[in-house]
């Protein structure tokens, strides 16, 4: 299982986001994510979320918070544990981008990011960072691209109530 | 009645769009826009064109087609004749944005873009856009958010069956 983290940073009700064709996760949609990456030798996942973020975005996080752990177990791909950031604070200027081709940023309205194409568990720990301050753990297991398995702080829950529910956050 | 322009500036199968908080036909939602604006005096629409995507993204067009005119009628809002363009080609760097409070650019994959928040017309123009070659004119009327009324190449259309074919363009 290797260990990745992943960060969402805050601005103005917006979340940044990538959407990018190529990720190891993301075998065949074109889905929008946040800012992260895998651990290097010896790094720290710390150490990991701030090159990440300074290598994906050229910012230096001045202010983050870790909220959680996410494990995703899959039939097609790698395990993994993932470390889950959000952050408020920044310094620097934003790569721009005149390409749409690779990874691009963006800032997405938080109510926006329930409508664009994301993993189905992304919109359950969406739905966590905006109604929870604690700390929490979640185990999301998927067969390809199809969430099937879900627990949130040791307890399984029903994936498709589950996914139901984070509907609610779209004001359509 | 107001003449304007506005531009989908293309790149990999993505609009350069923006969403924003203030826009005069944009009186209570964070809708997503393409690049345009306002007439100034003694401007042509190619010299409204030109300023305004320079204005808002930085860019100079290099290759560039009109699209259509499209006439907005509203309860609410001073009418207006938009001037539809498309753009293929660009020099320059697109500005950053380190923040989403105001209008921010942003390339978005041409299927997501019907999954935003847009202006209902909107969605009628970019099936147009993306189905039809040849030159249009489109009459929009709104009641406040709601699309109202649909003439294409002065063919009156009825709303509902002509949104609910947009929603094809969505894979869900």
């Amino acid at each position: 299982m290797k260990n990745t983290t992943l960060c969402y940073i805050e601005k103005d009700g917006c979340y940044l986001m990538m959407h990018r064709t190529k990720k190891d996760r993301d075998v065949n949609h074109d889905k929008w994510v946040g800012v992260g990456g895998k651990f290097e030798e010896g790094e720290t996942d710390e150490d990991c979320l701030l090159r990440e973020v300074r290598e994906e975005t050229g910012l230096r996080l001045t202010s983050f918070k870790k909220r959680g752990i996410v494990t995703f177990l899959s039939d097609e791909w790698e395990g993994e544990y993932m470390h889950l950031y959000t952050a408020d604070g920044f310094e620097g200027e934003i790569f721009s981008s005149n390409d749409c081709a690779e990874g691009e940023l963006c800032w997405i309205p938080k109510r926006d990011v329930y409508r664009l194409p994301v993993w189905q568990g992304d919109l359950l720990f969406f739905k966590e960072l905006e109604e929870n301050e604690d700390f929490f753990t979640m185990l999301l297991r998927y067969e390809g691209d199809r969430l099937v398995g879900y627990e949130k702080n040791g307890v399984a829950l029903d994936v498709k109530s589950q996914l139901f529910q984070t509907g609610k956050q779209l004001d359509i």
